[in-house]
């Protein structure tokens, strides 16, 4: 199943997919999503981040290509760091360029979207807990991450959390293609069966640290082939059996 | 005013205080609070974190007192983290004190509840922008703080965030005496006109990077003092003009 979210007479709305049609529905995440009966062609529709997460949980260096790329070493556990919600939006937004900035990176990712609270789940149980997966572009200004040490500001600026362009259910996330292109050009391309810590790990640890709430999200970190964007760019980052993730760039 | 919220009926309702008395509102923060015409003792109340923030941002090293206490240099910008909403607890609940570390510390701080949408807002125009202020304890697992060099999962686990006992609205906040005491005993003591970064700037810096939302709390750094806490303990912060916010440390 694909969940959206989109405005609708100036209110945000809940919808499921059926090949190019949007069925509006009364409450999201719900097994038994009860149908209102208004149903709308998807490309009539200004699609919003298919969630609005409580907290958004970082993954820093969890793909094997990308730590062999910065030279680190493989962590010995998830590094995480945390996104506000006020940096999360939709697919067709515009990524804000912060003046502050003269480097702002790209860096597609996998994101899970939690569907139960958990706290203290086992790997084992994590996948359970998982509402779906959609595209995530960890947004990071270089430069300020690099000045800083610590990552919140260079993380943080208002539209540096790109999500969607909608929750799919039924994959496998084990091993799906991941893809970052910038104006259509593959920039990055790698798998996320690449991952050093698995999706159930990640979540796992997450949980011993704090509450996963129903719309949480957890970005599980981005591979080789992160670069900058320049105002006017197009980046998209594509996973399979989820979608098409698409941003441009825009001076702030 | 002091706005508080706290228990009633399984629900989580607003009030503002009246001598020992709160009277029950409809809706918070609104500056013409109708009142529901219930009212209570506070003491027969259970009260709760006087906001659940969309975001809590914190602000590192920002007293004087404090750099010179672990050798840091004063900072050229404030260093921001987050601390996630679920890690917010209200007064005389429990600290959870985490398996996986051995040494977790107090830090006292003023919090700022900001009260209107902000952004790109100036120093000079800053406090318009905020609701009030309450207590802070910004617990901080420091060997995981040391381990991870991000600070995001030392700040971050459950109850880690005690806020309250309620929000004052009618206080300057540029020179309040701050206490942090354990079992009654005095271990930090500062005032707030230490801060290196002025509330004024920090509200500035930080809707500088993200816009800031009625409820957003951001925490303005400790003083000199910060010390592990044990199981058993008891750790109060008390702001001048605010009050008392008080939790006892459990076992996870």
């Amino acid at each position: 199943m694909r969940y959206v979210r989109y405005m609708r007479n100036g209110q945000p709305r809940h919808g499921i997919i059926e090949q190019e049609r949007v069925l509006e529905i009364e409450a999201p995440g719900d097994k038994k999503a009860r149908l209102t009966g208004r149903s709308h062609e998807i490309n009539d529709l200004q699609l919003l981040a298919p969630v609005m997460p409580g907290k958004v949980i970082g993954v820093g260096l969890n793909y094997k290509d990308h730590i062999a790329e910065f030279n680190h070493q493989i962590p010995a556990e998830p590094l995480l760091f945390l996104k506000p919600p006020s940096s999360v939006i939709g697919t067709n937004m515009h990524i804000i360029y912060p003046g502050i900035s003269k480097r702002v990176d790209f860096e597609a990712e996998l994101a899970v979207v939690i569907g139960e609270v958990c706290r203290h789940v086992s790997p084992r149980e994590a996948l359970k807990k998982v509402w779906g997966y959609t595209c995530g572009n960890d947004v990071t200004a270089r430069d300020l991450q690099i000045r800083d040490h610590q990552w919140t500001r260079a993380k943080s600026f208002d539209t540096f959390c790109p999500l969607g362009p909608w929750i799919e259910t039924d994959i496998d996330p084990g091993k799906l293609d991941i893809i970052a292109r910038v104006n259509g050009e593959i920039r990055q391309h790698s798998n996320t069966s690449q991952m050093v810590f698995t999706i159930e790990e990640l979540i796992a640890f997450a949980s011993e640290v704090m509450t996963l709430n129903p719309g949480d999200v957890i970005l599980t970190g981005t591979p080789s082939g992160v670069g900058p964007l320049q105002v006017g760019e197009e980046v998209s980052i594509e996973i399979e059996g989820i979608g098409v993730l698409k941003n441009t760039v825009v001076a702030g």
